[in-house]
């Protein structure tokens, strides 16, 4: 079903951000203004704290946008289950309880990933046919933009699930970063056949199964790959995929502090870097993976998409626009098509109703 | 036994370097000149080559510097078991052999690491009591290097062999950075009990048994930590590792071509950039783990060091400095002493003689 005429409706947690709720309210702004009619948005957060802000913004005041009041904060340093089960009446429990109610199509929230990861596993089902859901990252390649996932949703990703997040993230590939055959790459170590392990032997085998007909796949590739743009879509275990942006992320930061000393050690060099103080602003800019959209955590009933906490306003609206475009593409009924293709090519035999696994029909 | 006194050789395998086999003599030739005279240099390779850059050479004429001819060479592009069982001649493959009959002590390489890792766990054995050799490699933090293994020796990990790596870098820490007790880390995402995987559970709760004796065990930490100096040997499973260390050593390099692209971008930029070029040469040795010594590969009866294949001269000899340091502190004594008391506390019962795994007594 296109719902690009119905009215679709984003739920945002208001309260998670590292810069206060003032800046995700101006990303919110932002999308109100580029956003068709139809679509409504429904704040999370501490009444008072939101209205007062509202009150004073021109575009918020508009009818399409709502104010829930949520009076609980889930913290950055709250524990997955308890900052969830913990926390009922927080802007991210309440958020969620709204996607699952059918009161909103999508979630925003800027807040605590592992809460985030741990509501969504907790509070909605996974999409019919999915057994674990993928948190899945956008980042910047030498030449254009990749994704990687899972980014940590299931750490204990048995070979299966790992085919399941290539279908998820390459149906996120097509409409986040608008290809029409992502190429889809198994992260391991060395790509001869033999190398790797148990799990990636496996994995392999069936990513080669579904190849050309579901997906897109390029085959394996190793750690050296990733930033340079051989495949779009960089599948792995979400233990993997965790460690590995963590440590990238941190890098980076790494590499720009070094900078930042050494540009400041002498005179010479300081009248240097101002003369040349754009180029760092830019090659911030392209490094910088915050700007493209947030994470969504793909293979539940309803989209959720995690910004990073220290997005600004502008990261927020296009995290937004590209919720809104799940939606109006209706990913999910495309992702939920792939996937009921992936099970009967791959796994014949119905499992055993598990964990988060989707009840078989 | 402390061998100070005895004499020592090095084998070096002069062929595996990027730059050809000139540079790698060069390093040798600053090793000679800094090494004890007891110390011998056994050089591996194709003995034209060598022997002509040798008669060039007034340091390399010295009585302590041999050369073994071996007609082939293991080429970067080599798969690992046929690059070392298909080139019996290799200077690789000769250079393991000496170290097998008691003719080195130590052995130097550039060349292809999947190779030198095959061919040690193929030519060489594991030392009493280890299971699995390590691959240990030493990264820039934000206030000093720190080690991380294993990088890919064993992508098969189970949780005994983590530990025993843990041992193993613990050991090659104090020599190679200097410290009395460093601090040991398990990396994995999350670090509240309960998340990460089972290996992770398991490999902690070993560690822990383990903490204070044999090593000191900081704990669970997570991928934005490695780089800020919270331990001095993060430990993870082979597969981790690799993908860890090659995905780091790829951003940096594309971190460093977007700074330069960013800085031709205009007169200004070009201008700035002239004026503080030392920053960026700076930057760039801090950020580059090649100038530290190699990564030895850790575990076996013999003290194998890799140094990266684009080493220049000084790389070379710092990387022939720490293998000399191994040998003459007698690492593989205190190595195996450590693993028998692990092994006792955590490993009571034998297990059957099986793949790489060490004799039992």
């Amino acid at each position: 079903m296109d719902k690009t005429e119905a009215r679709l409706t984003l739920a945002v947690d208001a309260m998670g951000s590292d810069k206060g709720p003032q800046e995700v309210l101006e990303g919110v702004a932002q999308a109100v203004e580029f956003s068709p009619r139809s679509t409504d948005f429904m704040l999370f957060g501490q009444e008072e704290i939101l209205s007062e802000i509202i009150e004073k913004h021109s575009v918020l005041g508009n009818a399409r946008v709502s104010v829930r009041h949520a009076p609980e904060i889930v913290g950055m340093d709250e524990k997955p289950i308890a900052g969830i089960k913990g926390k009922k009446n927080s802007s991210m429990s309440l958020a969620l309880l709204a996607l699952k109610n059918g009161e909103a199509d999508a979630l925003l929230s800027c807040g605590n990933t592992g809460c985030l990861m741990a509501g969504g596993a907790i509070r909605l089902r996974t999409l019919e046919g999915v057994e674990r859901p993928a948190l899945c990252t956008i980042w910047p390649g030498r030449e254009r933009y990749f994704t990687l996932l899972d980014a940590g949703a299931n750490p204990h990703a048995k070979p299966f699930h790992i085919v399941q997040s290539a279908v998820l993230g390459s149906n996120y590939a097509r409409l986040a970063l608008g290809l029409v055959r992502p190429k889809v790459g198994l992260l391991t170590i060395g790509t001869e056949e033999g190398k790797g392990n148990e799990v990636i032997h496996e994995t392999h085998s069936m990513l080669k199964d579904i190849d050309g007909s579901i997906l897109n796949y390029a085959g394996l590739i190793e750690g050296f790959q990733i930033f340079e743009n051989v495949v779009d879509v960089v599948v792995c275990d979400g233990f993997v995929g965790n460690i590995v942006l963590k440590a990238c992320e941190s890098l980076s930061k790494l590499i720009g502090s070094f900078l930042d000393e050494e540009l400041k050690r002498n005179a010479l060099r300081k009248t240097g870097a101002l003369l040349s103080k754009g180029a760092f602003r830019s090659l911030k800019q392209r490094i910088n993976p915050e700007q493209f959209g947030g994470a969504p955590l793909l293979g539940l009933t309803k989209n959720v998409i995690k910004a990073h906490g220290s997005s600004n306003r502008n990261h927020i609206s296009g995290a937004i626009k590209i919720a809104l475009d799940l939606v109006q593409h209706d990913m999910l009924s495309q992702v939920t098509e792939d996937i009921r293709e992936t099970n009967e090519l791959l796994r014949p035999e119905p499992l055993p109703v598990k964990g988060l696994q989707a009840k078989e029909k």
